[in-house]
């Protein structure tokens, strides 16, 4: 729209950056900002700026965090031994959310792909390898996508540890309140393959 | 959550002004673009400050402009006998995506609303006036939106002219493309009092 002064533009074209919002949405937001938010609109630049500069990678476990270690591998109450590795920081948070994990974490920030040019370096799993290699680790958990991406690149970590650790993967099967006639047939395969015995019959 | 970084946690709240935005998107959107948009996130927050610093309403039309008089109001090839009102910018937008509008635009930028102390001073109506009884107006189209505030919004600019122009309010009746049985009875009533005849029977 060449009615639309420069500046709007702009910022409408930024705003598409936003997952899962197209040029309709971009435009929606940016007008509702520049006519009822504008004082917002200045904090929300300021949090973006923020979030970039100020924010690292924690350099045992790849995790967004202010300081050079983050606060769940400082945690002294958290389990020092085990480590879950997860493919972005919204896995972890939803891990966090289920309250039964104790560990410290691993973020690959992504999964491996060769077509992305996305290789073990680009992850950090050569650090993960070396944490769990000369650090006192008992466990590892991985917890990747139930992806081939994502069970590839379980794959190539678990190829890789030369130690004699304990090693699982996310259980596979019917998620907790789904009915059987939506599931797809691989997920039920597992399902049944991975069959739990009852072991109380009262 | 206590472990995400105050700065991450600042962002994905600011995030939240975005219409449609709730806390659960804010999230999703703030990790995406921590872990993958970090560049374009410094430009998404360049784009915010200079919308909201740079452009101001327009004193002729309360459009946003970066200059005084918006490029509406200042283009020579519109209608400058003409003023279509509206109540955003979204609506400026709309109407002239039909291409069949080439006339100059007032935007209220809301309509009136007791209950939120919105008077007519607020929609700069006084300026809308003074322009339609000071300017060579010939026709004021009044496209506020076809609900309680916006009849009432247009009514009240209708009552204050004291001047012998062409007033007229939207067509309003079955949307194109509609089927009649999912339409609600006041547009059905509507569309059948306003009836137009069908003058070529070829």
């Amino acid at each position: 729209m060449n009615i639309l002064p420069v500046e709007l533009k702009k910022l409408i074209n930024h705003l598409t950056i936003l997952p899962g919002v197209g040029a309709k949405s971009a435009q929606r937001m940016a007008i509702h900002i520049l006519q009822h938010k504008q004082s917002q609109a200045l904090e929300l630049a300021t949090a973006l700026n923020d979030c970039v500069q100020k924010l690292k990678k924690c350099k045992q476990c790849n995790n967004f965090s202010s300081d050079d270690i983050c606060s769940i591998c400082t945690d002294p109450n958290r389990d020092q031994r085990t480590i879950c590795v997860v493919e972005s920081l919204s896995d972890l948070i939803s891990i966090e959310q289920t309250s039964i994990y104790r560990g410290l974490y691993f973020v690959l920030l992504g999964h491996l792909s060769p077509i992305e040019q996305i290789g073990p370096e680009q992850l950090n799993i050569p650090t993960l390898l070396s944490t769990i290699h000369t650090q006192p680790i008992d466990e590892l958990i991985l917890a990747t996508n139930a992806t081939i991406e994502g069970e590839a690149t379980a794959h190539y970590i678990v190829s890789h540890i030369e130690k004699d650790i304990k090693i699982s993967r996310l259980a596979s099967g019917v998620p907790v309140g789904t009915e059987l006639e939506f599931l797809n047939s691989n997920t039920l395969h597992q399902a049944l393959s991975e069959r739990r015995e009852i072991l109380e019959k009262s």
